[in-house]
């Protein structure tokens, strides 16, 4: 039914992400999920086999954590070398037409953080443009992303937890949606 | 005098970024170069060399290819990993406070495809913000970046090269005013 894209340095350790991922596996949709760091220790990414893993789904989910109000290293790195020429764009590159892309991240700081006055001064739609200029430019359909703030030093654990759960039912309902 | 850290996957072969350095060599300025992916094919980051390397400079140049419109995957590794809390930020992270942070890159496409109605959607500076926010996240002067489009397919070699040297002769001065 769907692909997940697992992106993050220290996910066993992660709360927020771990969470939205443990809620996905208990739920009764059929995901096939790829956890790049485990995978790629090394940062060798297996282009061939993630190509493959991308023909095999109709929608793609990115989990990560927003680090530089931007992707993971990991995650720019399989956008760099999986994303190829005359594979997902060019002009036989048109393997992931009509592919949903739906980015799924918890983001560190509180919303306001993400304002003019805030720490981080830009709100996260204007972080995500080059995340959905790549959807757009390998012919994907992008999925407004589902995210929650304040998943890092800004609540306890256990509040974190409650607000990933919360995360993982909006996604679980949009990929129900996206059939 | 400057810190030039270099993230290009394929340095050796490309025209634009290397003619800019190979530029910034020839010229009479006081220069470290730090080329990333010769440093660390494996992704392993020696952190603290890193780190002392931006200590010994007051400027640091930040010289990548426009990948996905974002920074090569090497180099937001770099940021993910040596601007480390209570290092670049967090209550004791001052250590690069008053730097200079420039970046300075190709962008493969001509500056067309960087507007609402081309290829890219948006312009180079809407794509620079979380860039821009690293400088300020870290109390580093965010100095506004020098590129040059069409880097990609778009002009001859011996046109991308003279714009790579126009390129140079503009980073160059920027150097000398910074001091």
């Amino acid at each position: 039914m769907a692909l997940i894209i697992i992106a993050h340095p220290n996910f066993s350790n992660s709360v927020g992400n771990k969470t939205i991922i443990d809620e996905l596996q208990k739920s009764d949709l059929e995901l096939e999920f790829r956890n790049l760091h485990d995978l790629y220790s090394d940062f060798k990414i297996d282009i061939d086999a993630e190509q493959e893993a991308l023909l095999r789904h109709q929608t793609i989910v990115f989990q990560f954590p927003f680090f530089w109000c931007n992707v993971p290293a990991m995650l720019k790195h399989w956008f760099d070398t999986v994303l190829a020429y005359q594979f997902a764009y060019g002009s036989e590159g048109d393997k992931l037409k009509g592919k949903n892309f739906l980015p799924s991240f918890t983001a560190g700081s509180l919303e306001d953080a993400y304002k003019p006055l805030g720490t981080h001064h830009y709100r996260i739609s204007e972080y995500c443009k080059s995340i959905e200029h790549i959807a757009y430019f390998v012919q994907m359909n992008y999925i407004e992303p589902i995210y929650f703030h304040g998943s890092v030093h800004h609540y306890t654990e256990q509040t974190v937890k409650e607000l990933a759960k919360n995360h993982s039912e909006r996604l679980i309902k949009k990929l129900q949606e996206l059939g």
